[in-house]
């Protein structure tokens, strides 16, 4: 049995994580921790937990968890993410899956230019990995230390991945507009997330500055082998659960909706959650809320020679909770679906 | 494994059946019907369930069910599924569990009243048992058909079942107001169901004569050994899941709400399924949907003498296909929580 | 022209008392007042309003008011309530309508009973007039004083009110069970009010408890010249406006549904704002929300010899702001439809 | 009193027309017609319309609408518009505003690309304006038939018009991701509307060949006075009314937000219906469903050249009924904001 730990495991991707863990038959949470909510039962705020997973929150102690766990995952806000990671780390077998932004990025100084503060682990960025498992798969099984990668980057990275690997698209005519479920922004309390004010309601927001467009940036540059700079357009829509990306991308070349469609056929090849819809068929939030799959559909559109590929997570499962036992169960060899094989809820 | 058969796999019940079934270790769907989609896959309705069931839909051919399944479950609409049921019961060893009303009622003549057919089944119906697993458990473990409660029904017996098994309260003070999700209305097309009729709408339906008071009324009236006839008023409430039974009746004599709450955890002592709320706590809908949980919390109040109770279910879940699989799990002699044993989405 | 000041116009009941008054003729808004957001625009918190209604909301200020406003309309917590009109009400001329539940009271112990505090301005709680027009428009024409009626009240009243006027119920049998969209609870940040909490839930809360009981209590029996004591249940739909009230009642002689809605056209026959439904019709929440009016419909059970009615109003409109501006349209001798004869947005 | 038929009362926009129609001082609704409905109550459909305009549909009737109206709407779907039309504006004085698509086009062949059939009044389509007030408003004053735009196309050609009028951006640049409520896809019964299919679902449909397409490339066109080719990319969301279209579009050279928003704000500056964000703000759709409002924000970002626009409106409103009543009455020399000078519901 793998000794979890939880850090923050009282907000929505924590509570999702203990969610998706009662279907793990190889892990055992042994503390789940949260500042707020220390000595509380998580099943006071998430009842329906009860009589399935009864976990009592402790106050956060870096060294219960260094001394019972063996891998612990961390949903802290950016910054005290890090700080409490770097003692974590300080063990020299723990292994850690941060949810958090800090340990995404290749390059300190691009950190805090997105997020306006000082990377105080930098030595252990170099250490991370970016735990996007399609991508990083055999450096995941080797690491420590994972950077989770956010909702909205992992679905406009994997949605555009095959586009700019084999040099299909100008690299800078991608433009990605996103469409995200509220439980995205979290369980605090602001007024943008009162029921209120976001049912029958659609926003954009963060517009030509949200701070996932660098971690998208990175990875698709990479990939490109070329600096990719592009548009990311963040927009809150009133459900509960669900990413759609909608990504715009100039072709170098015509190609055929069928010729494209089967480049990122033999590009995912391997892939168990990745479903590529055939022609003529495109993915929708609800085909994939409360599962791990990424699916992805495209259309050639030869009047202006662009491809328009939408791609579609859950923001709490494949966008946070769920990736994050992707990566661990890489981390720890085991069977990769274990515990993520189920389909999405539909209803 | 059990051989398992679906007649109307792709109602929203029949949808649900097969995802629930996907978490099943003992059993395989091999057969899935359709009159409307035959020949159709059952992806091309439902893309979640891509990678993870992909069943093609057969024409309704109740001979090859008879010969390759050990288990049918049928979700036809009532009458249909009766005449369906006595053609599958000819043979001496197949198992049925009918989600439909036919075989949910003692008594062919007040299935006639409500539901304005005349029963073309009669003598099956003295064979079938009412499924209602808390009640009935070990009947169900004999029997050979099943009649698989109905989602206000299930919510709304168990929620009242203590206080009248108990005698608490007066036999003709029950009414049961109950609020229900719109998948409880199936897949159909009707105006009622269009979304922009029934998001940011609430109403009441069927009022003083819906057909599931009279069952409510059967199992109601047995437990008190009694006859209880009562008011029932189904809601319409704009979410996909969910029901929640308010249940009023006076009390004989006065009893505290602590009084009352260990009376219900008495009753529901050995049901895993049966989660009593503490004094101070409610159950709601995101406590259950997804969930084979049914969730109860009650308030007596000494001002007007009487006890609320507040019930709570997934329709689509408890209330049809996690049920007929508790259902399954009794009649093969599993343990009653394969498959079922999980916590509700919550988010 | 009427001078209007309000206080408390940044809440829900508050801004819905701005926008409504945009349809008012003989009204200007000369102060719009809140603690909170001195200083600012109310289109910063309400771009709905921008160019039909750009308010500069100033610190509350009675003296100003006393000096400016002819009328004021208060939005206050309770409690807080009262001792700003206390002060308000030095003034000889100016009228008051407060949309708390400081002047809803004949009784202050009643008040300090469930409320929990004592009341501060005794003595104007025998010259207020209770605000439900329907019932006590003559003397609300003489008054200075309005105790706007709550949301949950004003729909549960009026629902039963003939059936008690009549003495056609038992009146310790009366059973309100209420269902409420979210905007009732008002703009306050409280985790019960996040939308992915709200949405695709459904609670009941303050069970036999609520604070609305009492004033529904007060009134009925007033009309019943009886003391009526009652259950009364309100639950959180996941919408954003409107009510929907099933009223049980005991019918002391057998009547038939034709002959109850007699009664209720009857007792109603004068009133623009009560639309009684015909036989076999029910009203929903979508026929009012964004309108003052209150849609009636009812059943009556042979079986049960129970009457149940069905009762729906906008919550925010007559069941706040709307039924302020009826009020204010009676002070002031101005036509009652005035502003408030719009249909509801249905859609 | 100008005298007003309807044909195709009953849809969504036929029921929104006579809503907005209940504000408007000058106007009579004559005859409401429709196919489906002929003999029955509008009120039946829409009970939120009892007492305020209780109207009943009559049989589709041209020569009637002929001999007693000033002014026919029709809500008719496309081909059968032209048909019904051609017959009306046989009369030498009747006014006609078509909801359809079938008067939007100045070229019959573009029409048959898209509609796939041909167009069976071309010499209407002579005469016919079309109906986008902030553009056309002296042509329409003088026109006898107006093809009153799609909702769709009104929010992107608005938002978009100063960049391409003064061509400021690149002309095959354009991309116009638009997010629409439901309402937009009318009252018929398919799959995809019921409720369960659509609430906590977003999707993209009729991705590079949606008709909308041909009619925003239209009018753009003529502003850029060059050949404009898009990508337009329509998204259903959860949400009875609002359109929010977010626009990207290439600089020629590099401009700020606030030099964009000075070019905004005097390419618009005598258009009441148009709002236009300061910098640092954007719309929402809360912010004008139930007004005829056009909300507007946009952000020059730097990093890649673009400008992006969000553009919102509601899409029962100003993207078809209120802008319908915003044509009648250019037509008929009354004040354009006659019954739409409303603030948005918000609420």
């Amino acid at each position: 049995m793998i000794k979890v730990g939880i850090i923050g495991a009282t907000g929505y991707a924590g509570a999702e994580l203990v969610r998706i863990l009662t279907y793990h038959p190889e892990t055992e949470i042994v503390h789940a921790m949260s500042k707020s909510y220390a000595g509380q039962k998580l099943t006071e705020l998430y009842p329906s937990l009860c009589k399935v997973r009864d976990l009592v929150c402790e106050d956060l102690d870096t060294e219960v968890l260094k001394r019972d766990c063996d891998v612990v995952f961390t949903a802290l806000p950016h910054g005290a993410s890090a700080e409490t990671i770097a003692s974590l780390m300080e063990s020299p077998t723990l292994k850690v899956i941060d949810l958090s932004a800090d340990f995404r990025y290749r390059d300190a100084e691009i950190y805090s230019q997105w997020y306006g503060i000082d990377h105080c682990a930098k030595d252990l960025l170099q250490e991370s990995v970016y735990g996007l498992c399609e991508l990083y798969r055999e450096d995941i099984k080797k690491a420590r230390l994972i950077g989770n990668p956010g909702c909205y980057t992992t679905c406009s990275i994997l949605g555009a991945a095959p586009l700019l690997a084999k040099g299909l698209i100008e690299a800078d005519s991608v433009i990605i507009d996103a469409k995200s479920g509220v439980s995205g922004a979290g369980r605090k309390l602001v007024i943008d997330q009162h029921f209120c004010e976001c049912t029958e309601n659609t926003k954009a927001y963060g517009v030509a500055k949200h701070r996932h467009t660098s971690e998208i940036e990175q990875e698709l540059s990479l990939l490109a082998r070329e600096d990719v700079v592009l548009s990311f357009t963040p927009h809150l829509i009133p459900q509960k659960r669900g990413i759609l990306a909608t990504i715009y991308g100039k072709l170098k070349t015509p190609m055929s909706t069928a010729e494209l469609l089967e480049v990122y056929r033999e590009f995912y090849k391997d892939e168990y959650f990745i479903r590529i819809y055939e022609e003529g068929k495109l993915p929708e939030t609800n085909h994939v809320a409360g599962s791990n799959f990424v699916d992805m559909g495209l259309v050639s559109d030869p009047r202006t020679g662009r491809v328009i590929v939408v791609s579609c997570i859950d923001n709490l499962f494949k966008g946070a909770a769920g990736q994050a036992v992707q990566n661990m169960n890489l981390l720890f060899g085991l069977p990769e679906t274990t515990a993520l094989d189920c389909p999405a809820f539909y209803l």
